[in-house]
């Protein structure tokens, strides 16, 4: 063991990196949640090699998240689409790209926005609280042992 | 190029993964968003080889998410500390924890939760609009190009 792998680490941010951690998935993510769904799509993109891609998308196909769709027969060609545990990472990939555009971002700005689709605004990432519904800031998050480390017998 | 680098990427996400998107780094953030300040206290967290810890460290220092400062002298010992570029971090964090959580955690539930330091309630990530404050859905976001796209002479 030469910590080439998460598993000893008992933690969900470890676990999801160990889905989505590896190099390209998440930009091939974000394709497919931009509305890309061919291998040509992706790899026009993406520019990586093609072994690369198939690899990437056949792991995330295992993961659930994507799906391998035929949409046409004779020959046969498919498409990629995301599932709901991809759409799931929206906030993530919002949030990526958002501290890229705080913190990386060259001096034209920001490649892409996030908007209100209703009425044009800017989309933020806000935490809040799910009890008493306030918004918070990153000093008022404190973080608790979970069921997986109080009950663990270790 | 192999497509070893996201340099042709003009993308928020792609920047911020070539930042923290190395192995181990964003469990590094994570640590040290969570208080460990110290080499052997990263170390015993993370269970990695020192030269991968030591290159990692390095790595956030010169991208200024972390701060070497020395807390003792003779010997002389230094400690890292998060700064407000890596707290800045946090909803991206708890964005990869809260997922992991939902699709990837064992059947002995999350290992940490995220609360709010005043009622004790759970930590959300919740999209809103900075216009018009409504809380969003992902199906509410829409991508446009922003001025690094749309400026561009390509």
């Amino acid at each position: 063991m030469l910590g080439r792998t998460y598993d000893d680490q008992l933690c969900s941010i470890a676990r999801t990196l160990e889905i989505v951690g590896e190099r390209w998935t998440l930009l091939i993510v974000r394709d497919a949640l931009l509305g890309l769904r061919r291998f040509e799509e992706f790899q026009d993109s993406l520019g990586i090699a093609r072994n690369v891609l198939t690899d990437r998308l056949s792991k995330l196909v295992a993961d659930g998240l994507l799906e391998r769709v035929c949409y046409q027969q004779r020959p046969a060609r498919y498409e990629y689409r995301p599932t709901g545990k991809a759409a799931d990472l929206v906030t993530t990939v919002l949030a990526l790209m958002h501290w890229g555009d705080r913190h990386a971002a060259g001096p034209d700005g920001p490649p892409r926005i996030a908007t209100h689709a209703g009425c044009g605004g800017d989309v933020r990432e806000q935490l809040v609280c799910a009890e008493c519904g306030q918004a918070l800031g990153p000093e008022a998050v404190q973080m608790l042992p979970g069921p997986a480390l109080t009950d663990s017998p270790a």
